[in-house]
């Protein structure tokens, strides 16, 4: 089964409102909540990343999807299973890394176990005190598409890696994010309108379809306007990077007042996500995207 | 390394107050959150239980530990990882059996993704308004120990798992186990102290130890007093199942006005835990406990 496919499965035995989001809003309790896993060899390899980078890279990861609810990130918990042959220096790092990665959010908890690979499962917390929250299903017709930042560099330096590098442009890009907390707060502590906005951790195209998909939409992106680094047009099919590669944790919103934001494009009536020409359907879109039950990074 | 000794090396980096305690309390938001893993051969075995078993176990060992908290238990998330093979029916079991374990608690979210063994990290949110929180630095000579319920049960059954059996007494209280959400609430919407409370999962021992070590303070316990089903007496070393046994989630307090619960000893000066006329120092009850890096179930 694909992942998407348990989440549907899940939402119908749940009858949950709250599944759908990246963050899950508690409004009684004035928070957002999410929760991310990390797994040896499918989302790093300790080949690729050292202790350090892995632990930074799992904390932002999480602090990035709070980000784009609009939520200000406040607390983590970690929850590490480590084969027996982990080291005290590689725990040490790890939790250097996400500290670092955390800034003035803490790190409040977890649990460690055993287990035959590593397993990290990260929750943050935000809090939406002072903020409007975001969701996915708000993008109207006649609102603008913005993003935070360049595309591509994720995927790029994924493909360096792959292909043997362990020195690139791009490297650090993927193995080290940014969640673009300033950004977030930009837009959710001033706007007086709901808005979708999303992080582009599975790729720009996967957000785009999956903000079309909830509020039955389509959005209309000018690939001329996406900004990335000249320098990936070197890679192969550098357009797929960009819009399909994903590992970018950018945060792509949808609203009616861009302010000084990158405008890629603007929310219309329809359905799905047109580049050039072409509309990309939620199914077409997914073939293009990295699934973690179909092949092994 | 063993799970006591990355902890305290993660308490180290962390310098954080939050580490200590199941649940981290986090005043500003009126919330208590704790997160906790569950990996397949290590914490449960597909052969002994049922999706929807594990399911249930899951979300109760953590809100046992909201309930160890004295908080109210409100929220979930869960994040899975599981091997290709896994079908939609287990993750529909495994569903069921995590609503049904949660009652008015709402599942508000999560993550699926791939691996070789099935893994199961739990976030559990409770909410602090109107009760008094725990901790287990809180003890003080001149305080009652009470406990919620009966102890060796877990262990029993899962002594009856190993041995071949499917159909047993006690493999109930083992797969699954109820958190003692009254038992919570009765004391921590009522005192007026400070106090201590656990969950008994690591074992009835295992807690008594941690409150004692925590609060710096000795806990003399009556065995006689301990409650246990008359049963257990069939099994070898019975004593050890109550004790040590673990997978209990009963809750052991101590506070000065036991009320109408079941007092098993009393808070004095010193250090460790009193049983008849031995006293347990913090090494040798970690001596008897079941470690996830030395001994897989």
């Amino acid at each position: 089964m694909k992942e998407k496919d348990f989440i549907q499965t899940i939402k119908t035995i749940l009858n949950s409102g709250y599944i759908g989001d990246d963050c899950a809003y508690l409004k009684d309790l004035g928070i957002v909540v999410t929760q991310d896993s990390l797994v040896e060899d499918i989302h790093f390899k300790r080949d690729f990343a050292t202790p350090y980078q892995i632990g930074y890279k799992s904390a932002m990861v999480n602090i990035s999807d709070v980000c784009a609810s609009g939520a200000e990130p406040k607390y983590l918990t970690a929850a590490l299973s480590l084969p027996e042959n982990i080291t005290k220096e590689f725990v040490e790092e790890f939790y250097k890394g996400m500290k670092d990665a955390c800034g003035n959010i803490e790190i409040v908890g977890g649990d460690i176990t055993g287990s035959d690979k590593i397993f990290i499962s990260i929750t943050a917390i935000g809090k939406t005190a002072g903020r409007r929250i975001s969701s996915r299903k708000n993008a109207k017709p006649g609102q603008k598409i913005v993003v935070s930042g360049p595309h591509g560099a994720g995927a790029a330096g994924l493909t360096e890696l792959l292909s043997g590098k362990r020195v690139g442009k791009f490297i650090k890009a993927h193995l080290m994010p940014e969640a673009q907390l300033e950004f977030s707060k930009k837009i959710s502590s001033n706007i007086q309108e709901d808005y979708a906005m999303m992080d582009t951790s599975d790729g720009l195209m996967d957000a785009l379809s999956q903000i079309a998909e909830a509020s039955g939409v389509l959005l209309d992106i000018d690939f001329n306007k996406i900004p990335y680094d000249k320098e990936i047009e070197k890679f192969e099919n550098y357009k797929d990077l960009i819009l399909f590669g994903g590992e970018d944790y950018q945060l792509v919103a949808a609203l009616t007042d861009p302010q000084d934001f990158t405008v890629i494009g603007e929310v219309k009536e329809g359905r799905g996500v047109k580049i050039g020409q072409k509309i990309y359907t939620k199914d077409e879109v997914e073939k293009h995207l990295f699934n973690h039950f179909e092949e092994k990074k």
